[in-house]
Protein backbone atom coordinates (compact mmCIF):
# COMPACT_ATOMS: atom_id res chain seq x y z
CA UNK A 1 0.00 0.00 0.00
CA UNK A 2 2.81 2.85 0.56
CA UNK A 3 4.19 1.93 -2.33
CA UNK A 4 1.21 2.52 -4.42
CA UNK A 5 0.08 5.63 -2.25
CA UNK A 6 3.74 6.42 -2.69
CA UNK A 7 3.39 6.78 -6.45
CA UNK A 8 0.20 8.14 -6.58
CA UNK A 9 0.67 11.13 -4.19
CA UNK A 10 4.45 11.68 -5.50
CA UNK A 11 5.34 11.61 -1.98
CA UNK A 12 6.91 9.02 0.51
CA UNK A 13 3.14 7.95 2.74
CA UNK A 14 3.39 5.66 5.52
CA UNK A 15 0.48 4.12 6.46
CA UNK A 16 -1.31 3.08 10.12
CA UNK A 17 -3.39 -0.11 9.86
CA UNK A 18 -6.25 -0.58 12.64
CA UNK A 19 -5.84 -4.25 12.94
CA UNK A 20 -2.27 -5.61 12.62
CA UNK A 21 -3.61 -9.21 11.50
CA UNK A 22 -0.97 -12.33 10.75
CA UNK A 23 0.31 -12.99 8.18
CA UNK A 24 -2.61 -14.81 5.67
CA UNK A 25 -5.11 -13.01 7.93
CA UNK A 26 -7.88 -11.46 5.44
CA UNK A 27 -9.56 -8.37 6.06
CA UNK A 28 -12.63 -6.99 3.90
CA UNK A 29 -12.80 -4.33 7.03
CA UNK A 30 -9.29 -2.88 7.41
CA UNK A 31 -8.73 0.63 8.22
CA UNK A 32 -5.63 2.48 7.28
CA UNK A 33 -4.61 6.03 8.13
CA UNK A 34 -2.11 7.88 6.27
CA UNK A 35 -1.00 11.24 5.79
CA UNK A 36 -0.61 13.50 2.06
CA UNK A 37 0.48 16.98 1.51
CA UNK A 38 -0.95 19.09 -0.98
CA UNK A 39 -3.37 16.52 -1.81
CA UNK A 40 -5.36 18.04 -5.10
CA UNK A 41 -7.43 14.45 -6.02
CA UNK A 42 -11.05 14.76 -4.31
CA UNK A 43 -11.13 12.22 -1.74
CA UNK A 44 -14.11 10.56 -4.08
CA UNK A 45 -12.02 9.87 -7.24
CA UNK A 46 -9.21 8.62 -4.88
CA UNK A 47 -10.38 4.91 -4.26
CA UNK A 48 -10.81 4.32 -8.46
CA UNK A 49 -6.68 5.67 -8.77
CA UNK A 50 -5.43 3.28 -5.54
CA UNK A 51 -7.03 0.59 -7.33
CA UNK A 52 -5.25 1.33 -10.43
CA UNK A 53 -1.98 1.12 -8.78
CA UNK A 54 -2.27 -1.45 -6.26
CA UNK A 55 -2.11 -5.07 -6.70
CA UNK A 56 -5.19 -7.08 -6.97
CA UNK A 57 -5.25 -8.59 -3.58
CA UNK A 58 -5.36 -5.34 -2.33
CA UNK A 59 -8.41 -2.80 -3.13
CA UNK A 60 -9.21 0.58 -1.62
CA UNK A 61 -13.17 0.46 -0.72
CA UNK A 62 -13.41 3.99 0.12
CA UNK A 63 -11.79 7.28 1.76
CA UNK A 64 -12.41 10.02 3.80
CA UNK A 65 -11.03 12.69 5.35
CA UNK A 66 -10.09 12.33 9.15
CA UNK A 67 -8.56 14.89 11.87
CA UNK A 68 -4.60 15.00 12.49
CA UNK A 69 -5.31 13.65 16.08
CA UNK A 70 -7.45 10.08 14.72
CA UNK A 71 -5.75 6.78 15.60
CA UNK A 72 -7.18 3.95 13.24
CA UNK A 73 -6.38 1.27 16.10
CA UNK A 74 -6.77 2.89 19.53
CA UNK A 75 -9.81 4.82 18.45
CA UNK A 76 -11.86 1.44 17.27
CA UNK A 77 -14.40 0.60 19.14
CA UNK A 78 -15.37 -2.85 17.58
CA UNK A 79 -13.86 -5.18 15.54
CA UNK A 80 -15.86 -7.81 14.02
CA UNK A 81 -14.38 -10.97 12.51
CA UNK A 82 -15.25 -14.33 10.55
CA UNK A 83 -13.42 -17.68 11.38
CA UNK A 84 -14.24 -20.05 8.48
CA UNK A 85 -14.22 -23.59 8.66
CA UNK A 86 -15.55 -26.22 5.36
CA UNK A 87 -16.78 -29.14 7.31
CA UNK A 88 -17.31 -31.48 4.42
CA UNK A 89 -15.50 -34.76 3.84
CA UNK A 90 -13.90 -33.56 0.38
CA UNK A 91 -12.19 -30.00 0.07
CA UNK A 92 -14.20 -27.67 -1.83
CA UNK A 93 -11.29 -25.93 -3.70
CA UNK A 94 -13.08 -23.15 -4.72
CA UNK A 95 -13.35 -20.98 -1.57
CA UNK A 96 -9.31 -23.02 -0.16
CA UNK A 97 -7.76 -19.47 0.25
CA UNK A 98 -10.24 -17.80 2.97
CA UNK A 99 -12.03 -21.37 4.50
CA UNK A 100 -10.10 -23.86 6.59
CA UNK A 101 -11.22 -27.25 5.61
CA UNK A 102 -12.07 -29.71 8.24
CA UNK A 103 -13.41 -32.98 7.38
CA UNK A 104 -13.72 -34.59 11.53
CA UNK A 105 -17.10 -34.70 12.64
CA UNK A 106 -18.65 -31.86 14.40
CA UNK A 107 -21.55 -31.20 16.88
CA UNK A 108 -22.77 -28.12 15.91
CA UNK A 109 -24.84 -27.72 18.75
CA UNK A 110 -21.79 -27.97 21.65
CA UNK A 111 -20.38 -25.32 19.80
CA UNK A 112 -22.89 -23.20 19.68
CA UNK A 113 -23.16 -23.75 23.62
CA UNK A 114 -19.55 -22.97 24.32
CA UNK A 115 -19.49 -20.22 21.98
CA UNK A 116 -21.55 -17.92 24.44
CA UNK A 117 -19.00 -18.30 27.19
CA UNK A 118 -16.61 -16.35 25.35
CA UNK A 119 -19.09 -13.67 25.75
CA UNK A 120 -18.73 -11.14 28.50
CA UNK A 121 -15.62 -9.38 29.92
CA UNK A 122 -13.15 -11.66 30.53
CA UNK A 123 -9.03 -12.36 31.23
CA UNK A 124 -8.06 -13.84 28.26
CA UNK A 125 -4.46 -14.89 29.16
CA UNK A 126 -5.53 -18.12 28.36
CA UNK A 127 -5.96 -17.47 24.56
CA UNK A 128 -3.14 -15.47 23.35
CA UNK A 129 -0.25 -16.94 21.74
CA UNK A 130 2.66 -17.99 24.27
CA UNK A 131 5.83 -15.04 24.50
CA UNK A 132 2.87 -12.37 22.85
CA UNK A 133 3.43 -9.35 25.47
CA UNK A 134 0.46 -6.81 26.40
CA UNK A 135 -0.41 -4.30 29.53
CA UNK A 136 -3.66 -6.10 30.20
CA UNK A 137 -4.93 -9.23 28.95
CA UNK A 138 -8.75 -8.36 29.79
CA UNK A 139 -10.81 -8.37 26.58
CA UNK A 140 -14.76 -7.57 25.93
CA UNK A 141 -16.71 -10.07 23.53
CA UNK A 142 -19.87 -8.44 22.45
CA UNK A 143 -21.04 -11.21 20.49
CA UNK A 144 -19.47 -14.89 19.48
CA UNK A 145 -21.53 -17.02 17.73
CA UNK A 146 -21.84 -20.01 15.06
CA UNK A 147 -23.29 -19.64 11.70
CA UNK A 148 -24.07 -22.61 9.44
CA UNK A 149 -24.78 -22.97 6.06
CA UNK A 150 -24.25 -26.67 4.57
CA UNK A 151 -20.75 -27.72 5.39
CA UNK A 152 -19.43 -24.15 6.20
CA UNK A 153 -19.23 -23.21 9.40
CA UNK A 154 -18.68 -19.40 10.35
CA UNK A 155 -17.76 -18.49 14.04
CA UNK A 156 -18.80 -14.56 14.04
CA UNK A 157 -16.82 -12.67 16.96
CA UNK A 158 -17.65 -8.93 17.46
CA UNK A 159 -15.63 -7.63 20.47
CA UNK A 160 -13.59 -3.86 21.36
CA UNK A 161 -10.25 -5.64 21.00
CA UNK A 162 -8.52 -9.22 20.71
CA UNK A 163 -5.26 -10.39 21.85
CA UNK A 164 -2.41 -11.76 19.30
CA UNK A 165 -3.61 -15.04 17.78
CA UNK A 166 -6.61 -14.66 20.27
CA UNK A 167 -9.45 -15.79 17.31
CA UNK A 168 -7.72 -18.56 16.21
CA UNK A 169 -7.26 -20.13 19.61
CA UNK A 170 -10.69 -19.33 20.34
CA UNK A 171 -12.09 -20.97 17.04
CA UNK A 172 -9.45 -23.95 18.02
CA UNK A 173 -11.33 -24.41 21.07
CA UNK A 174 -14.37 -24.20 20.01
CA UNK A 175 -13.24 -27.00 17.30
CA UNK A 176 -12.17 -28.99 20.34
CA UNK A 177 -15.78 -28.63 22.13
CA UNK A 178 -17.56 -29.62 18.59
CA UNK A 179 -15.33 -32.85 18.27
CA UNK A 180 -16.11 -33.58 22.34
CA UNK A 181 -12.75 -33.02 23.23
CA UNK A 182 -13.77 -30.34 25.29
CA UNK A 183 -16.98 -29.70 27.26
CA UNK A 184 -19.27 -26.27 26.73
CA UNK A 185 -18.90 -26.43 30.74
CA UNK A 186 -14.88 -27.00 30.26
CA UNK A 187 -14.65 -22.62 29.02
CA UNK A 188 -15.20 -20.74 31.65
CA UNK A 189 -12.21 -22.96 33.63
CA UNK A 190 -10.20 -22.70 30.77
CA UNK A 191 -10.69 -19.23 30.90
CA UNK A 192 -10.19 -18.66 34.54
CA UNK A 193 -7.03 -21.16 34.43
CA UNK A 194 -5.19 -18.16 32.38
CA UNK A 195 -3.11 -21.14 31.27
CA UNK A 196 -1.81 -21.17 27.08
CA UNK A 197 -2.08 -25.01 27.73
CA UNK A 198 -5.57 -25.41 28.64
CA UNK A 199 -7.01 -23.95 25.52
CA UNK A 200 -7.68 -25.51 21.88
CA UNK A 201 -5.25 -25.48 18.96
CA UNK A 202 -4.67 -22.41 17.59
CA UNK A 203 -6.68 -22.69 14.17
CA UNK A 204 -4.31 -21.88 10.65
CA UNK A 205 -4.54 -18.16 10.02
CA UNK A 206 -6.47 -17.83 5.97
CA UNK A 207 -9.81 -18.99 7.92
CA UNK A 208 -9.58 -15.40 9.44
CA UNK A 209 -11.52 -12.48 7.78
CA UNK A 210 -11.66 -9.15 9.84
CA UNK A 211 -14.92 -8.14 8.62
CA UNK A 212 -15.49 -4.70 10.19
CA UNK A 213 -14.29 -1.95 12.59
CA UNK A 214 -16.53 0.25 14.16
CA UNK A 215 -15.28 3.82 15.30
CA UNK B 1 -5.70 -35.58 -12.27
CA UNK B 2 -4.41 -38.69 -14.77
CA UNK B 3 -0.69 -38.33 -12.99
CA UNK B 4 -2.17 -38.51 -9.53
CA UNK B 5 -4.83 -41.19 -10.71
CA UNK B 6 -2.14 -43.32 -12.44
CA UNK B 7 0.25 -42.89 -9.25
CA UNK B 8 -2.78 -44.15 -7.11
CA UNK B 9 -3.66 -47.23 -9.09
CA UNK B 10 -0.07 -48.16 -10.28
CA UNK B 11 -1.35 -47.93 -13.65
CA UNK B 12 -2.13 -45.81 -16.75
CA UNK B 13 -5.05 -44.01 -16.12
CA UNK B 14 -6.73 -41.58 -18.73
CA UNK B 15 -9.87 -39.42 -17.50
CA UNK B 16 -12.73 -38.59 -19.98
CA UNK B 17 -14.17 -35.53 -18.14
CA UNK B 18 -17.82 -34.52 -18.83
CA UNK B 19 -17.81 -30.93 -19.46
CA UNK B 20 -14.42 -29.38 -21.47
CA UNK B 21 -14.63 -26.00 -19.89
CA UNK B 22 -12.23 -23.37 -21.07
CA UNK B 23 -9.12 -22.59 -19.22
CA UNK B 24 -10.01 -20.58 -16.87
CA UNK B 25 -13.48 -21.96 -16.03
CA UNK B 26 -13.94 -23.32 -13.17
CA UNK B 27 -16.31 -26.86 -11.97
CA UNK B 28 -18.13 -27.66 -8.53
CA UNK B 29 -20.07 -30.82 -9.87
CA UNK B 30 -17.60 -32.19 -12.80
CA UNK B 31 -17.88 -35.61 -13.73
CA UNK B 32 -14.81 -37.38 -14.66
CA UNK B 33 -14.78 -41.06 -16.27
CA UNK B 34 -12.00 -43.01 -15.73
CA UNK B 35 -11.20 -47.03 -16.29
CA UNK B 36 -9.01 -49.03 -13.89
CA UNK B 37 -7.98 -52.68 -14.15
CA UNK B 38 -8.34 -54.77 -10.00
CA UNK B 39 -8.84 -52.16 -8.15
CA UNK B 40 -8.93 -53.34 -4.43
CA UNK B 41 -9.47 -50.07 -2.97
CA UNK B 42 -13.54 -50.40 -2.18
CA UNK B 43 -14.80 -46.72 -4.14
CA UNK B 44 -15.95 -44.99 -0.74
CA UNK B 45 -12.57 -44.95 0.48
CA UNK B 46 -10.72 -43.59 -3.15
CA UNK B 47 -11.91 -39.93 -2.64
CA UNK B 48 -9.35 -39.39 0.57
CA UNK B 49 -6.78 -41.30 -0.70
CA UNK B 50 -6.81 -39.22 -4.55
CA UNK B 51 -7.44 -35.98 -2.81
CA UNK B 52 -4.35 -36.71 -0.51
CA UNK B 53 -2.40 -36.96 -4.44
CA UNK B 54 -4.69 -34.24 -5.93
CA UNK B 55 -2.97 -30.53 -6.16
CA UNK B 56 -5.24 -28.37 -3.66
CA UNK B 57 -6.89 -27.04 -6.50
CA UNK B 58 -8.71 -30.20 -7.30
CA UNK B 59 -10.88 -32.36 -5.27
CA UNK B 60 -12.61 -35.46 -6.19
CA UNK B 61 -16.28 -35.29 -3.89
CA UNK B 62 -17.74 -38.89 -4.57
CA UNK B 63 -16.79 -42.20 -6.58
CA UNK B 64 -19.37 -44.74 -8.21
CA UNK B 65 -19.12 -47.57 -9.94
CA UNK B 66 -20.47 -47.49 -13.87
CA UNK B 67 -20.72 -49.77 -16.84
CA UNK B 68 -18.24 -49.79 -19.72
CA UNK B 69 -20.67 -48.03 -21.93
CA UNK B 70 -20.93 -44.95 -19.51
CA UNK B 71 -19.85 -41.83 -21.49
CA UNK B 72 -19.72 -39.03 -18.61
CA UNK B 73 -19.97 -36.32 -21.97
CA UNK B 74 -22.97 -37.58 -24.25
CA UNK B 75 -25.35 -38.98 -21.52
CA UNK B 76 -25.15 -35.72 -19.17
CA UNK B 77 -28.81 -34.72 -19.38
CA UNK B 78 -28.75 -31.24 -17.55
CA UNK B 79 -25.36 -28.93 -16.82
CA UNK B 80 -26.21 -26.54 -14.68
CA UNK B 81 -23.63 -23.02 -14.99
CA UNK B 82 -23.17 -20.14 -12.35
CA UNK B 83 -21.66 -16.85 -13.96
CA UNK B 84 -20.63 -14.70 -10.82
CA UNK B 85 -20.35 -10.42 -11.33
CA UNK B 86 -19.32 -8.47 -8.48
CA UNK B 87 -21.46 -5.40 -9.56
CA UNK B 88 -19.53 -2.66 -6.89
CA UNK B 89 -17.93 0.79 -7.38
CA UNK B 90 -14.38 -1.27 -5.71
CA UNK B 91 -13.31 -4.63 -6.65
CA UNK B 92 -13.56 -7.88 -4.27
CA UNK B 93 -10.25 -9.29 -3.16
CA UNK B 94 -11.07 -11.77 -1.42
CA UNK B 95 -13.06 -13.46 -4.08
CA UNK B 96 -11.42 -12.17 -7.04
CA UNK B 97 -10.62 -16.05 -8.81
CA UNK B 98 -14.47 -16.73 -8.98
CA UNK B 99 -15.96 -13.41 -9.70
CA UNK B 100 -15.72 -11.03 -12.16
CA UNK B 101 -15.43 -7.60 -11.33
CA UNK B 102 -17.55 -5.01 -12.87
CA UNK B 103 -18.11 -1.24 -11.64
CA UNK B 104 -20.58 -0.01 -14.01
CA UNK B 105 -24.04 0.59 -13.33
CA UNK B 106 -26.29 -2.03 -14.43
CA UNK B 107 -30.60 -2.50 -14.60
CA UNK B 108 -30.55 -5.60 -12.86
CA UNK B 109 -34.56 -5.51 -13.69
CA UNK B 110 -33.81 -5.71 -18.11
CA UNK B 111 -31.58 -8.12 -17.60
CA UNK B 112 -33.56 -10.19 -15.59
CA UNK B 113 -36.49 -9.59 -18.38
CA UNK B 114 -33.92 -10.72 -21.09
CA UNK B 115 -32.70 -13.35 -19.59
CA UNK B 116 -36.25 -15.20 -20.13
CA UNK B 117 -35.61 -14.72 -24.14
CA UNK B 118 -32.60 -17.36 -23.88
CA UNK B 119 -35.06 -20.13 -22.37
CA UNK B 120 -35.94 -22.88 -24.44
CA UNK B 121 -35.08 -24.71 -27.67
CA UNK B 122 -33.17 -21.81 -30.31
CA UNK B 123 -30.36 -21.96 -32.51
CA UNK B 124 -27.37 -20.22 -30.94
CA UNK B 125 -25.04 -19.56 -34.04
CA UNK B 126 -25.52 -16.52 -32.51
CA UNK B 127 -23.85 -17.11 -29.25
CA UNK B 128 -20.49 -19.28 -29.93
CA UNK B 129 -16.83 -18.52 -30.53
CA UNK B 130 -16.54 -17.76 -34.45
CA UNK B 131 -14.62 -20.66 -35.77
CA UNK B 132 -16.10 -23.48 -33.31
CA UNK B 133 -16.97 -26.21 -35.49
CA UNK B 134 -20.15 -28.17 -34.51
CA UNK B 135 -23.31 -30.52 -35.89
CA UNK B 136 -25.50 -28.65 -35.08
CA UNK B 137 -25.87 -25.50 -33.31
CA UNK B 138 -29.20 -25.78 -31.74
CA UNK B 139 -29.33 -25.99 -27.89
CA UNK B 140 -31.93 -26.53 -25.53
CA UNK B 141 -32.03 -23.90 -22.41
CA UNK B 142 -33.69 -25.26 -19.61
CA UNK B 143 -34.16 -21.94 -17.08
CA UNK B 144 -31.77 -18.67 -17.34
CA UNK B 145 -32.49 -16.13 -14.33
CA UNK B 146 -30.41 -13.95 -11.90
CA UNK B 147 -29.95 -13.69 -8.53
CA UNK B 148 -28.55 -10.98 -6.76
CA UNK B 149 -27.41 -10.37 -2.98
CA UNK B 150 -25.74 -7.08 -2.49
CA UNK B 151 -23.07 -6.23 -4.93
CA UNK B 152 -22.89 -10.03 -6.64
CA UNK B 153 -25.03 -10.96 -9.40
CA UNK B 154 -24.85 -14.61 -10.19
CA UNK B 155 -26.62 -15.40 -13.65
CA UNK B 156 -28.08 -19.12 -13.45
CA UNK B 157 -28.24 -21.32 -16.39
CA UNK B 158 -29.43 -24.76 -16.88
CA UNK B 159 -29.60 -26.76 -20.60
CA UNK B 160 -29.13 -29.67 -22.13
CA UNK B 161 -25.73 -28.77 -23.67
CA UNK B 162 -23.91 -25.72 -24.85
CA UNK B 163 -21.87 -24.17 -27.57
CA UNK B 164 -18.02 -23.27 -27.33
CA UNK B 165 -18.29 -19.94 -24.68
CA UNK B 166 -21.88 -19.94 -25.46
CA UNK B 167 -22.73 -19.21 -21.57
CA UNK B 168 -19.62 -16.11 -21.75
CA UNK B 169 -21.01 -14.80 -24.20
CA UNK B 170 -24.98 -14.93 -22.86
CA UNK B 171 -23.46 -13.48 -19.89
CA UNK B 172 -21.30 -10.48 -22.14
CA UNK B 173 -25.30 -10.23 -23.98
CA UNK B 174 -26.96 -10.01 -20.58
CA UNK B 175 -23.94 -7.43 -18.95
CA UNK B 176 -24.66 -5.23 -22.42
CA UNK B 177 -28.95 -5.29 -21.73
CA UNK B 178 -27.67 -4.03 -18.01
CA UNK B 179 -25.78 -0.86 -19.18
CA UNK B 180 -28.30 -0.20 -22.06
CA UNK B 181 -26.17 -1.48 -24.97
CA UNK B 182 -28.68 -3.98 -25.48
CA UNK B 183 -32.96 -4.10 -25.04
CA UNK B 184 -34.46 -7.32 -23.89
CA UNK B 185 -36.50 -6.94 -26.96
CA UNK B 186 -33.40 -7.34 -29.04
CA UNK B 187 -32.49 -10.82 -27.67
CA UNK B 188 -34.89 -12.71 -30.09
CA UNK B 189 -33.95 -10.77 -32.77
CA UNK B 190 -30.06 -11.39 -31.95
CA UNK B 191 -31.29 -15.39 -31.99
CA UNK B 192 -32.44 -14.98 -35.23
CA UNK B 193 -29.73 -12.99 -36.76
CA UNK B 194 -27.69 -15.97 -36.12
CA UNK B 195 -24.22 -13.76 -36.41
CA UNK B 196 -22.14 -13.60 -33.69
CA UNK B 197 -21.48 -9.87 -33.91
CA UNK B 198 -24.52 -9.08 -33.19
CA UNK B 199 -24.70 -10.69 -29.72
CA UNK B 200 -22.29 -8.85 -26.80
CA UNK B 201 -19.12 -9.83 -25.99
CA UNK B 202 -17.14 -12.65 -24.13
CA UNK B 203 -17.18 -12.67 -20.77
CA UNK B 204 -14.08 -13.54 -18.80
CA UNK B 205 -13.62 -17.17 -18.00
CA UNK B 206 -13.13 -16.83 -14.21
CA UNK B 207 -16.52 -15.80 -13.64
CA UNK B 208 -18.04 -19.11 -14.93
CA UNK B 209 -18.66 -22.39 -12.37
CA UNK B 210 -20.23 -25.69 -13.51
CA UNK B 211 -22.12 -26.49 -10.73
CA UNK B 212 -24.17 -29.54 -11.84
CA UNK B 213 -24.65 -32.29 -14.54
CA UNK B 214 -27.56 -34.51 -14.15
CA UNK B 215 -28.03 -37.84 -15.82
Amino acid sequence: MEESFSAVFKQSVSVTAASRTDAGVHALGQRVCFNVENCRIPTGKLPLILNSYLPDDIAVTAIETVGADFNPRYMAKEKKYHYNIWNGKTPNPLIRHTVVFFPYKMEIGLMREAAKSFEGKHDFAAFRATGSCVLTTVRDIYECRLDSDGCLITIIIRGGGFLYNMIRIIAGTLVAVGQGKLRPSDIPLIIRSRERSEAGPTMPAHGLTLVAIKY
